[in-house]
This record gives C-alpha cells, structure tokens and sequence, in this order.
C-alpha cells in the first residue's frame, strides 16, 4: 500500500454505527487491494470525553468537538456522516462544499426537502469532481448484490413480482420503554424510515426499477411507553411517567414500480422471533431470487428453465470466489458477517473517488427512497389511497 | 362398525375435488371410530358416461345424472356439493331444504348475494337438526389446528400482526393456455377466491379473529393467452386465437381484523418457484406461529417465554399422538399429506351430525369470507380506499 | 375397472404394518389404472376375535385363525405377510408352494438361513410364473425413487461416497417399559434389523450397488427396563421389576460397496429429537443427492456442472407430474404422506404380476440385506473386523 | 487502552491462517475491553520480500526472516505460529524456553513425537507463568462455545451419542492438481488431520469428553492427480504428468469417550456440495444440541423437557448479548463470520495472560487429538481394530 494515495477521512458521530464505520475503514485495506488508502484521521463529536474514547477504542488519530472546523482542514478528503438524520443535511452540504467526499448514513435525512437540497449540493459538487454516497449497506453483502447480477443477466426472465419485508421483534414487550427512536420530532419517522428505507434500495436495487406509486398504512401498535428518568424521558433508569409513542411501529404497503409490476412492502419492529429478517423476493417470468439477511451468506435461486424434474430453490452459500466482494475473503464455504458489509462500502467509495466515478447509492438514490417514504406517510394519512412517489 | 348407523352420502360433481372427498369418505371411518359410518351412495354428474367411469373409479354404489331426483331420495342423508362454484347455491339450498346434511366445497358461492341466499336456508335446515358446513379442508391440516389451538391457548400471547400468503406458479408460463379459470364468468375471481379465500379462512381461523375491512388491489399480469380449439376455447387442442384473462393473476391486499390487528394478504398464481406456500405467520404478544402447506407436517413455534438464551422458532413435527387428528393414523414421526385433511373433514361433519351440533366452517363462515373477497374486490376497483366488509 | 382380472388378497397379521398394508390394498386401485384389480379378500390372525375386529375396521371381506386353510384355497391369488419375522418363512414357503404370490414385510427373515430358504423356494415358484417380493417401501416414496433415477441416469456422475442414517428416537427414556422389540428371542435385532434394514436397502437402491464387507459396532445404551404385568413382561401395566435389554439400541458400520465405495451407517433409536429421520446422502463425482424421511416430499439435488456461481442445494418438491408415482395423484405442490408407499407397493406389485415380471425387491434383495445385517454382528462381535457380507 | 500493559505479538509465517490471525489481532482489542493490547509487532518469515508485502498489507509493524532472532528479543511478548505444522515443534519450544507465550494453530505437530515434547515444554513453562495455547478456534464460534455451555448445564441431560463430520468438496473434481496437502511427507496428514481434528476438537469440547478408543478407516479415492510444472510439481501451470496421492481424501471413524459414549465421525473432501460443514450433533437423555458450521450463526437445540405438543429442534439465532462473545459485537440479530473466532481466540488468549491462567485448548489438549488422530491412522492400516488413545 506503500505508494498510494492516502484518502483521510473525518467521521462525524460515534453511535453504533460509527463503530460499524469504523470497522469499515480499518479492515477494507487489509483485504481488499485499494487504489488509495484509506487513513482513519478524525472522530468529529459534539461531547469531547465521550468522543475521545471512542476514537481510541476504534483507531482514529485525532479527534474534534467541531465538524465545520474539521471540514475547513485541507488535509481531510472524505467526509463520514453517521450522525442522526437531523444533521445530516447540514453537515453533507457543507462538506461537499469544501469539497469533501462525503459518504452519508441512512436514511439520506429526516424530509424530502433536506433530501433535496442534499442531492443539489451533491450534483453541483460532482462537476467538481466531488464524490458522494449514502449507506445503503445492504446492497452490498455478497449475496444481495449477487441477485442484482443474476436479475439482471436475466437469469429470471421479466420481473413480475416483488416481497420485500423487514422484520424485527425488539419493540415486541409493551413494557419496553421510550427511546428517541419512538419519538417522531427526533427520529422523524419509525419502523418505516429506519428499516422500510432499507427494504425499499434493496427491492429497487434488485430489480433496477424504482416505485413509482404507493398504496400503505402505518400503524402504532403500543402507544404508550414507560418514560426513562432522564430531562427527556429517553435515557437513564426506569420512571412511573409514561410518554407517548409517535412513531410507526409496523408500516404496510403496496407499491408500482415504473416497469408497472407490483410489490408488497412490510417494515416491522414486532414481527416476535424475527431478528433482523430483511428479506427480498422476486419472482421473474422463468425463475425466481429470495434473500433473507438472517442467512446473509445464501440466495435462494429458482431456474425455471431447468429441466422439470430437478427444479427447485437452490441454497446457494455465496462464498465462491466467483462471488461478487468474496475472492478477497476467505476460501469457499467461509462465512462472511454483517460488518462486511462495510468494508465493501469502504472498498467501492474509495474506488470511485480514485476512478473519478459516481459511487450509487448517490445522494439522487437516497432522495427517491425518501420520496418513496414521504408518499407511503401520506397515503396513510389519506386513508391509504395511491400516492405518485 | 356393524352397529353404527350408516349416512348415506350422494356426492355432485367430479372433478379434482370430487377425488378428494371420495378419499376422504373412503378412508377417515378406516381410521377414525366414527359414530356414524359414512357411505358412498351416489355420485351424480351431468355426463353418465363419465359419470359411471368416475364412480367405478372412486367406488361409489350408484350413478345418477339428475341431482335433484338424488336429493328426493329418501335413503340419502348427506349431499357432498364439489360443482364449479357457480351451482352451490341452488344445489346446497334445495338439498337442505329437502333435509339433507350438506358439505359444500369452497368458495361456498360466486357472489354474496348467493352465499346470503345458502346462510339463510343453512340456519332455517339446522333449526331442524339439518346440518351444513363448508370444505376449507386446510383448517384440517393437523399443524394449522394446532397454531389455532396454541394462539387460543395464550401460547403465543395477544395477536399483535398477521401475515398470510398463497403462493402458486402455474401462470408463470404467458404462453400457458387459457383455461375456464381465468375466464371471471366461469370462474366469478380468479387468485383471490381461488386461494385468497383459503388465506383468509385460514389467518381467520387461526387467530379466532374476523377481517372487518381491507384495502387491496387486484392485478392481472397476463392479459391475453392461446385459445384451445374447442368451442369456448378453453379445452381441446391448441390454436391460433388468444383470448382475454378477464380475472386477477395476483391479489395484494391489507385487512383489519375485529381485534383491530392489521394482517397483510397476497394470492398469487405468479410466484415462481412456489407451489403450494399458503403461509400464516401471526406474530404476538409473548410468542408467534408459522405455518407453510409446502412443509404440511411441521408448525413452527417462536416461545418469547422461553430464557432468553434459548429463544428461537421451534420446529414442531405435528405428528404426535397428542397433537390433532394424529392418533388415529401412524406413530410419532410419519408423515400425513395433503388428502387427509379430507379424511378429517368427513370425521368432523359425521360427527357433529351424529351429536347434533353445528359443524364449522359453517355456511355463515363461508358467507363472511365472500363478503371479505367481495370488499377486496370493490376497494381494488376504488382506488384501494379502505372497504367495509 | 369392471373388466379386469381381479387378484384376491389374504393378509396374514394385524399390526400397524397391517394398517398400512390395507391401506395400499384399498387406495392403490382407486389412483392408479391397474391391469389387475386387487381385493381384500381374507384377513388371517391367531385370535379371531381381533382379527373380525381388525378385519372390519379396515375392510377386508373374511377372516380366518387359521393360514394354512386360507393358502389352501384356490380363490385366493396372494398372500401379504405382516406377521413378526419368526413366522416369514413357514408362511411364506408354503405360500409359495401353494402357487401364490407373496409379498412379505421386511426384515425377510429372523436369520439368514431363513431368508435363504425364503429365496430358494420364491426361485424355485418364479419358474412357474408365481411372484415374490419384499416390503421395502421407502423405496417407493417418490423422492427416494427420483433419487434413484437421477443416481441411475449419471446425474451426479460416478458414486464416490455414501452416508446412511436411521435416526429415530423413541427409546430416550431411559424408564421407557419393556417391549418384544428389545428381547432379542422375539425380535432377533433391534434397531439395526429393525430401521439399519431400510438404510441399506435405501443405499443400495439408490447407488445401484450391494454391500460387500462391513465393519461396525452395536451398542445397548440402556440395559434394564422396567417390565410390565403380563406374563411376559412386555404389556400390560408397570411392574415393579427389571428386565434385560438383549437387543442394540445403536448400531454404526462402515460398509463397503460392490463397486468399492465405503459408505457409513448408522441406526438408532436414541437420536433424541429426530422422529423418523431416514437418510441418504449420496457424494458423486459432479452431483450429490440428499433424502431425509422427515421431509418426505423433498430430495436435495446439487448438480457440480451448473455454473459455478448458482452451485447449491436445490431442494426439488417432487411433487411434480414427471416425478416417480406423483401423476396418480394430486396438483403440483400437494403433498403426499408415509402410506403412500403402501399403495405403491400395491401397484408395483400388481403391475409386475400381471406382466408376468419379476418384481423389486425379490426374496433375494431381502437376502442380500438380511447378509449384511449378520455381518455387521459378527464384526461386532469380533472387534469390528471387516467381515465379508 | 491508553494505560494497559501492551502485549507484543510476532507472528510466524503468512498463509492463509496468517490473514486470519492477522485480522484477531487487529480487530480485537476494538471490540472487547482487554486486560492488555496486542500489538502486530513483527511478522516473521523466509522470504523477506513476500514477509514485507504481507505484513504492510496485514499491518504488521516490522518484519524479520529469522524467528530465532525475533523470539530472542526482550521486547517480543507473545509468538503466534502460523506455519505448517512440520515446524511447529522446533518453534514453539524454542520460543516456550525464551519465556515467550506461544499460540501454535493446529493441528499441534505433524507427530504425536512432537506433540509430546511441545507438551512438556509448554508444562515446564507454565511453571513460569509462560502461557501456551493451540487454535482450535471453531470452539469460539459463539453457537459452538453455547453449545458446550448448555451441555455442561445440563439442558440435554447425559450425554448418549455423538455424531461429528467434516464435509468439503474441494477435491471432488479428479482432475484438480497436487497440491503439498496431497503429500504425505509435506502434510503429514489429510483430510483426517486437515479438517478431521477440528471435528474430534469440537465434539470433545462440546460433550467434555475425550475419545478412548477407535475403530476406522483411511481411504484415497483418487488416487493420481496431475503435476504442476514447478520442480516438485505442487505449484504453477499444469503439466502432462501425474503424481501419487499419499493422503487420505476420506476418515470415517467411531470412538469411544471416557464416559463410554460412542461417537461417529467422518471427514472427507469429497462430499459434493459441501463447502465447509462441520457438524456436530449431541443425543442427551432429555434433549439434543446440532451444529453445522455453514449455518455459523445458529444452534439447533431440541430440548425433551418441553410439554410433549411443542417439542421440536429450535433454532436458536446465537447473536443476542447473553451468548457467548455476542455482547461485544452488534445488536441481536446481526450476524458473525469466519474470521470473528479469531478475534476471540485473541481476546481468550490475552485475557488468560493477563490473568495467570492457563488457556484452553492447551498444548496438552493439542496433543490428545495428535494421539487420536495417531490411532485413527493405526487402526485403519490394523483392519479397523479397535485401537487405544
């Protein structure tokens, strides 16, 4: 990695996914050969203790208590935003504006407007050569990008039909209590944006098509939640208060895509006994994939042009070297985890900027997604009639 | 069984189903010690050629081409009614007017108006002790009583979500050729009342929960197909001529039980690769249920009471002696197939005829479901604005 | 069926395999167009009152105490043998003698020379056109047949390995009573004869090949089981005392084929959770097959010259028209169950009769198996020495 | 980390195992909090040019081409071995004796001779708190270590069969070229010491028993492979000659534990389709744990004390905080890989150090497997005599 061009990157934010980040940037150039190397420089966050000691725990050089004045340094190239989605639009269009490759969680931000603006910063940055892209990282395990290959190599003929759930369980006790994330003025929106978003790129991802319309309902199963002891109810020991949820916790919808096929649409925080069951089927007109994250390393694949009697769902463990990211792992049959994923992140932005490409999911990608949030919101508030997107 | 009385059965129709309940009263007083011992009387179809041939097929004593003369007979105590949908209703209300038990295959009709029309004989028959019941024969299916009988129970806690699905593929193929079910005045629905309606029955059943309305739409996907040669064009050898599919290929849609639980539906005849996946899952409170007709013999079974370490769907072989219906066929561990729910649907209406007890499904069961695929239909045809059922 | 020959049947015994075995008598002729018509004609048992009750439970015409009357008579054209194993050979030699055709439930035999004698007098009748064969009939499930045909027509290539489990798990208990099938007097063998036989059979069905030589170990794990209140200890109520296991509860073996691929087996009754787990897999030089019993209608397929990305298990439902049997039946996707291969049985056996074929597998397959059964307890008895089938 | 003691690693060699060690030191002290920090010190090979790329790719601080040299320094804490086996003795000793701790990965010796020595040396050295420990890593895939933990809890009762296998596919096709694994004087051994160990490793952690005595089989099924064109043949294109295989391709064993438990296991790198399944399963009086290493991130656990109506194997997802090493890493239900037991195997490693405490698997449980590896091999060329640990 000697001669190559260091990329230093400032990570602004230090939750759980600023330690998946961070994974990330450390592991991809160990395994994959980059075109430039990536130096984890600065942990940008707003309490400075609390920032300190996640930067030595993670591996990051320095750290700031400010991200404009970590912006304004000439030897940062890559800006990593994974704070919460109120801040996003102010930190991505900054950044790309000091031009700063900005790679930014999702979703994109917490409104279509932001999203908006987000996306014009990215569009006049990119004429500048400035790069951008939004972490939808689950396009990006081995066996989800390999069903975009196969869809599109048109190994399942016409796509007909599209499922696509994610399920999880981890609001299933009534009893549990308040978080911001089930407060709407600080998350912005519930099971919806933060795993609908994702089961939405990954449809439009698999299949190349994008919604175009939407049919939903969104629904509060449990309304009411022991409040924390904190100023805010949402952190600290358990209190007597009770606070309200304000969040969707199970989102339900139908949506058209532009190629006029129909897809079914489930995001859920009380499916009992499902994890973390992001799935995606699609069915094609000679043939079929479905993925399940609860097993990442496989694709079901249904041939229907095999001969009659030896059709059927082929488990395959996508962990050839073949496979798309796989070759740089570990031999066939070794399995690959959900941190992974952001190493290959890591890999793809890297290469884009060193290639002077445009890395997807662009900033335009994660404003259609929240586009498409936006119109399943109001179709619910609209007694679930057809939204356009 | 020398001393039980017999129940003479005159079954109409034969097709699919007509071998299916012929098994059903040929096997289920095998097996299960039947308080009356059902016969097979009379089979009665419109073609004495075939009607014969099916008879010697199946074993029933006697033919006849005139249903009504059979119903007149004085020795006949139940009429098994396995017509095309379009015939249940004059049949099943002249039979129970003339004091004959009825089982009517499902739908129970092709409109509501019908299925009205049938309720109101069933309840005026049963005041005289004439008992009535429709064939959702998957209720039968010794896993899908169980999950009725552990949600009923409290095993899996209050129904907080429902998912249900029938998934078929033999539309896959556009250039299959049309066939009287895919033309709406034959058939009256296409996927909806072909499958939906056992989806509906069976989340319905399973959660002892009614849908009070939906939003959906209904979709076809091939709207043109090969005419066979024959008169109608939809039997015979090949042609030239296409004709139109005038009912849906694939139905989406969202239900609110009375419990106030949204549950999500989709019937489908395009999902390549499935072939006969109808699928429940109810998620709940403390537990969840899901059930797959492709894995028949298996429920499986998410305990949220279990420790926390050991938590994880169970994967029940419904084939205990304890479990339902199972002690009367083989030891721990064989597998039942798709015929005997057949056998113990007969089981059960010969038992509740000899107990003099209101068999269920019963025909109001059935009315609900056409009025559940009625206001699916309607809110297809509006928009997928939420309809009363 | 009016026109055809009928085959009247005696069936001597009335245990559970007695059920079965009626239930293919009575279904087979009703799915599948057979040239001969087969009738239930007598049913032969020691205690006449149970063998009436038997006899009307499952529909057989007559009974009788005594077989060698009924072998005797000229109206009877076979004679299906459910009998424990210690009375195979007297029955089933005289029957033979007799001139009819004789299907005997498997093991053959109690001992090898039983089963020689066995084969030497169904050779000797084959030469007058009179037809013997033995009840294997997980042979006949559809996907344990499929799996044969795809071995057989070269889709896995050449045969390289073999692995063979009977897992079965109803002797856990280790307070579980006494039975018949642990007195070694009475049953001559316990899991190994009893569930091992259906391994071997099903292996060297399935690879086309016979065990030459084989090395193993039998084990009792449990030794002392309390004895009932009958005279014998083996029914009845508890009792208070012990009796000795004299039978394995386990047996493992390597065996070698013909074509001098080593396979491994295993048989037991201990594998606590796994109900009726029969299985083979069998590892060729371009392909593999997977049957496991407790997924009846599946068999697992990995075929080594598809593309090397879309390589896995593909999991066939054979359930398909094209499959082995399946046509008789049911639509796609519909499931078959454990009697299934008892109707099989029925038609195989009948069809091969009025063909004036051999059927499969003969007296001299049931041989073969009883050949390797002894050597494996020889090798057991003699420090797991390769011994010689 | 700033105020813990660092720990300084040289790492030995750089094949494959050395990415994988690489990765363990590298990734664990950034998500446990240690008792002291690893540092990748220095990475120790042959050929200097190759050392220096892999270790600028791994992040290796310095590089050496003399282990001597390299255990000599003062400032050297731990040495990590990662070279074939045949240099593992000569090493580890040597770094043993120079008060280094010493993680060696397995198989220990390529000789129970070498195991022997590298044995006492490592006793000799825990006198002087010097730490030594062998990689069996699979034992920290978290599912595994659960697996032990329910076992020693007794939640499946006494322990009553075991069943252990190793199943790849690599060599299924005849033509893949020699390879040094393929050669007796190189290897030492095949697929028995490759892969088998782990199953004998893996099965004797789980049940806490150690194999007794065998009875097996060693057996090469393709005996010829082609040469490449390098001088011994074993690396570079291909040639047109064929060199002898003089290592197993498949062991198939039963063994008996000290508890007198039999045990069945086989490994073999021919099974087709089968990428990297090792797979233990555990039979208990009152219940049954099952493990397949390409279903990493679950644990099959059938648990025999449940009400008789809801047995059944449960799936358990090994990924919520109570399991083993979970906590550390990401929410329930996201997923580990491969390479996470190496992070483990470091923390476990580190911790023990830290602590004064000998580590598990020891150089003595190293050796045990070498002795029973030892007695697979002698009893295969004895017949399959049953043959002393």
């Amino acid at each position: 990695m000697t001669t190559k061009a260091p990329l230093r990157v400032a990570m602004v934010g230090y939750g759980f996914m600023g330690a998946a980040h961070s994974q990330g940037w450390r592991v991809a150039p160990r395994f994959f050969d980059l075109a430039a190397t990536p130096e984890m420089t600065v942990l940008v966050g707003r309490d400075a203790e609390r920032t300190s000691a996640a930067a030595e725990n993670w591996g990051w050089a320095e750290t700031s208590t400010d991200w404009r004045e970590t912006i304004a340094r000439d030897d940062i190239d890559i800006v990593d935003i994974v704070t919460p989605g109120d801040s996003h639009a102010e930190i991505a269009i900054a950044a790309l504006e000091a031009g700063k490759h900005v790679l930014c969680e999702k979703p994109l931000a917490n409104s279509v407007a932001e999203a908006e603006a987000m996306t014009a910063a990215a569009e006049r940055a990119a004429e500048r050569g400035v790069r951008s892209m939004v972490g939808f990282t689950y396009r990006r395990v081995p066996a989800a990008t390999f069903a975009r290959d196969l869809v599109a190599a048109g190994r399942i003929g016409t796509v007909r039909q599209v499922r696509a759930q994610y399920l999880q369980d981890w609001l299933s006790d009534a009893e549990a209590p308040m978080t911001w994330r089930l407060d709407k003025s600080l998350a912005g929106s519930g099971s919806l944006g933060d795993i609908g978003a994702h089961a939405i790129d990954l449809a439009q991802f698999i299949t190349g098509n994008r919604l175009v319309s939407v049919s939903g309902v969104l629904e509060t199963l449990v309304s009411e939640r022991p409040l924390l002891a904190d100023a805010r109810g949402l952190s600290g020991t358990a209190s007597d208060e009770r606070g309200q949820v304000t969040v969707d916790d199970v989102a339900l919808f139908t949506g058209r895509f532009d190629d006029g096929v129909l897809g079914s649409f489930e995001a859920t925080r009380f499916a009992t006994g499902r994890k973390n069951a992001l799935r995606v089927e699609v069915s094609g007109s000679t043939g079929a994939i479905a993925f399940d994250l609860e097993d990442l390393n496989a694709l079901q694949f249904f041939d229907g042009t095999a001969d009659a009697t030896t059709q059927g769902f082929t488990k395959i463990l996508v962990t050839e070297p073949e496979h798309p990211y796989v070759a740089a792992w570990w031999p066939a049959g070794h399995m690959l985890g959900y941190e992974h994923g952001f190493s290959h992140q890591a890999r793809d932005f890297v290469e884009a900027i060193a290639a002077g490409e445009q890395p997807r999911p662009s900033f335009a990608d994660g404003l259609q997604v929240q586009r498409v949030l936006d119109a399943v919101e109001q179709s619910s508030g609209n007694g679930s009639a057809w939204t356009t997107v």
